[in-house]
């Protein structure tokens, strides 16, 4: 019986191993290369734990915090990963994602299936303090990489300060430290000629 | 004041994004390539809270054992990726890993450096459930890696059963569910002809 069980887990398991070949817009720190989904919600859980103290809510939840920056992308190894910046892309991105998350979280045991459920929506609806708080991570992380990377994707992409101060908004929803260091971060990469105004 | 706080935190994330390009001795579940340690990272923080329910210690620190595995490949960054089948390089992995996590800890403020060296300290030693559970997970992971690529790497360095038992045996100090499924996977990859016997 408990066999069963562990079967699911297994199956669900080795499906999202395929994470770790969705690719980002994104260059790695050294600009090397790309990085893909496994990679990142990886790095946003080693955030989370990190600078939670930066979240505005003193007392939140940081198991949740890291268990939906974790399982956040999944949908992706369905839906593919929609670049922020790509209006038209943006569109059916909900309905792919859905269609992506009623197969992927229904491998595993029904229990488990509705707590992954009920972390991406947590995310996705942004309600909640920590789930703010992740989405803050989800923005700040990628910023970080192209301000190290020298803005490579920024330039690929034609991304303004503008653009970027636009889409990168609800970081002051989960933490106004964190909002004050990106705005810094923006200015700085204009000055230094990573990004256009 | 809070500013030279963050400013370390910032700069070890950056630092940590060297993880992603520590590559290990497995594969993919689908062999196209070999994992990275940021890939391992995550899916070893998944299966903590997926699988948790199987460790030996029924309430067991969830949270905890996720800190852990994502931290606790960290030192890899310095000291590089030991292959665990390797015994020559195995004798003087402590001493690079060690230097390495004095490096690179203390990147951040103190109260977090001393949190990831405890961290890391507890997993190494693996005498809590925790670190029990978060070792078993560590050899479990490459196990169905290795199986479901069709026992790429276990081909490539002559791995046979009686290694690779030996190799797993701690995953029964974690879990004797996983240990129960690990012999298991074994046996099958030997009548599927994966690994020699």
């Amino acid at each position: 019986m408990n066999n069963e069980r562990l079967m699911k887990q297994i199956e669900f398991i080795v499906e999202i191993d395929r994470l770790k070949q969705i690719y980002r817009q994104n260059y790695l720190a050294d600009a090397s290369r790309k990085e893909n989904d496994a990679e990142h919600s990886w790095h946003l859980a080693v955030m989370a734990f990190l600078l939670s103290e930066h979240s505005i809510e003193k007392n939140a939840d940081v198991l949740r915090i890291m268990k939906m920056v974790l399982v956040h992308d999944l949908v992706e190894i369905d839906a593919g990963d929609t670049y922020c910046y790509d209006e038209k892309a943006n569109e059916d991105k909900c309905e792919r994602e859905i269609k992506a998350a009623d197969r992927l979280f229904n491998i595993l045991p029904e229990d488990q299936a509705k707590e992954f459920r009920a972390l991406w929506d947590e995310f996705e609806e942004r309600k909640t303090a920590e789930a703010r708080f992740a989405a803050a991570l989800d923005r700040v992380q990628p910023v970080l990489l192209n301000y190290t990377s020298r803005g490579k994707s920024w330039q690929e992409h034609g991304i303004t300060t503008d653009k970027a101060l636009k889409r990168n908004r609800p970081v002051e929803d989960g933490s106004v430290t964190l909002w004050d260091f990106v705005k810094g971060m923006l200015d700085d990469a204009v000055k230094k000629g990573y990004m256009e105004r």
